[in-house]
């Protein structure tokens, strides 16, 4: 992902389209969906989960995903990412052309078996079988295969999940041969204790190049705390959701991706170059509304404006108040 | 202020009753006011910001602040603070038995016109006034008397505050006899890396002993992380608004105190030992929407709940999966 990196200190991995979208119950036109995507490439978000390729009866919401993803592999200089549930799900991701698929491994089995109905067993075959299709391809046609290691901070089924177990999830699908594990905070349990202690047990067995990215979400109101979390540890790749649209419809209760737009704007404050335009991106809003009005929209930066004086990093700013 | 800290790691400052009754509308009954403050002492809050000593035309919403001290003081072992926007007020508040004070002085001067209707030079004299007045009373009645540093991080009139100017008014605050300065994110500009330059800046000139406490905003949704920031660098008195009630009637755009709720689940599942019960701090909600039902109570911990299986600190708990 060098090519994705140039330039910028944090990747910011959109996935409003993918997790804001499945858990609505709005259907978003497909040309919606395709201007939106365009749009925050061209503010500057490098890399955006566009999809699932899960069967569109249990999501309609995303029945067009190989489409999306067809269409987002065209935007120059986007990394096209999308969810799949099972081998058939990669099959299809691979032939729509995603740059980066990922299969999340609940690690709460009980969460895994109401969420992909498969026990770990079952996930981990999948794993297999994907990572054999995919060296059947060519060097340049293989997408990034990682493996997501959901509920990884605490389950609302299960409650408390072990460190120990989250590790084990990690180090089998490493060496089934993911590319890289990811960690998600399905359910917004995670605190920036548990976030780095989680990390560094996960390093201490993979090593620190499998693991660089985190899926946090606010439902308790601590996504940016637990991005300080993953910044002091030096990983490089938050997920988030334009509008803190999303969340996990098997999780009770549990909802809200970290608001794409804050994020940015910590970043950006503290003068971490994301490379993404905050005027721009906040423009995106009205894409999103407009094509499904009933579904909320969330977002303090958006709410209060930026500060007065601001200018942001892509504008040769430095992140404000960061000097003098 | 020993006896507050004893057997905790952090001291939660409420200020709901002072910062968020000012910034609505709505006034709240004397007894409901008293009811709220007892409540929240009883699940563990050991200081609470009660009121302030302004003149009732210009916030009624206050009037009865003289009569909420003496009665707050009646409970055992809470720190009862009040804000005094000049001499009048502290005289008042040390009348009624405030064991803290507060005199906030606007960093950015045009914010200070508008807020206080003083410049620097005149709210310094009040601070000389004040402090000679605490010098005549025997030493077991004197308060603790803060300089408060406001719009500290950036102003909604002037932009930009230089770091160097909010150094020069708590060295000249702290010089004039303050026993400490606080720093006041007003505006809700502020961002992590801003946070601890300014504190070190701080520190650097009058001692580390002397800024212990920030008051943080959540207007950019950043609350949280400018915790963060203030935990690493060992701070260890935070002001947070039940419900995140209030804000600063004079910055437009700004509202939002941090959610005491949400902060005491961050501290808390990190491990963090603050004294309060989170359950019972919740339960205190049902007092304030009750006497104020016209205003807007946030919170996303209290809209969620707690973590499945999940056990405070003050029960016992270690935090939330900080082990294993």
């Amino acid at each position: 992902m060098t090519d994705v990196m140039n330039g910028i200190d944090i990747l910011i991995s959109e996935v409003g389209p993918r997790d804001g979208l499945q858990s609505v119950d709005s259907i978003m036109p497909t040309e919606a969906k395709k201007a939106w995507i365009k749009a925050e490439a061209e503010a500057g978000v490098r890399e955006i989960e566009v999809g699932s390729f899960v069967p569109p009866k249990l999501l309609p919401q995303l029945a067009d995903t190989g489409e999306i993803v067809e269409y987002a592999r065209t935007i120059p200089g986007l990394q096209v990412a999308a969810l799949v549930p099972n081998f058939k799900g990669a099959e299809n991701a691979i032939k729509a052309g995603a740059h980066k698929i990922t299969l999340p491994l609940s690690v709460s089995e009980t969460h895994s078996q109401a969420n992909l109905r498969k026990t770990h067993a079952q996930v981990l075959e999948e794993v297999v079988k994907i990572v054999d299709l995919i060296k059947t391809l060519p060097q340049d046609a293989r997408p990034h295969f990682e493996g997501g290691l959901s509920t990884a901070f605490g389950c609302t089924l299960e409650g408390h999940v072990p460190q120990a177990k989250v590790v084990e999830m990690a180090e089998k699908m490493i060496g089934l041969g993911c590319d890289e594990v990811g960690l998600a905070d399905t359910t917004g349990y995670a605190n920036p204790v548990q976030v780095k202690n989680m990390v560094k047990a996960i390093w201490a067995v993979v090593g620190r190049d499998k693991l660089t990215g985190i899926h946090l979400h606010n439902t308790r109101g601590q996504g940016l705390a637990n991005v300080m979390a993953a910044l002091d540890l030096g990983l490089d790749t938050l997920d988030s959701s334009l509008g803190g649209l999303g969340g996990c419809p098997f999780a009770p209760g549990a909802s809200g991706n970290i608001i794409t737009e804050d994020l940015v704007f910590l970043l950006d404050s503290m003068g971490l170059k994301t490379g993404i335009d905050l005027e721009k991106l906040m423009a995106v809003r009205d894409i999103v509304t407009e094509a499904i009005p009933d579904e909320q929209m969330y977002g303090f930066t958006p709410d209060a404006g930026l500060p007065k004086g601001y200018v942001q990093t892509v504008n040769g700013g430095t992140g404000w108040g960061t000097g003098n």
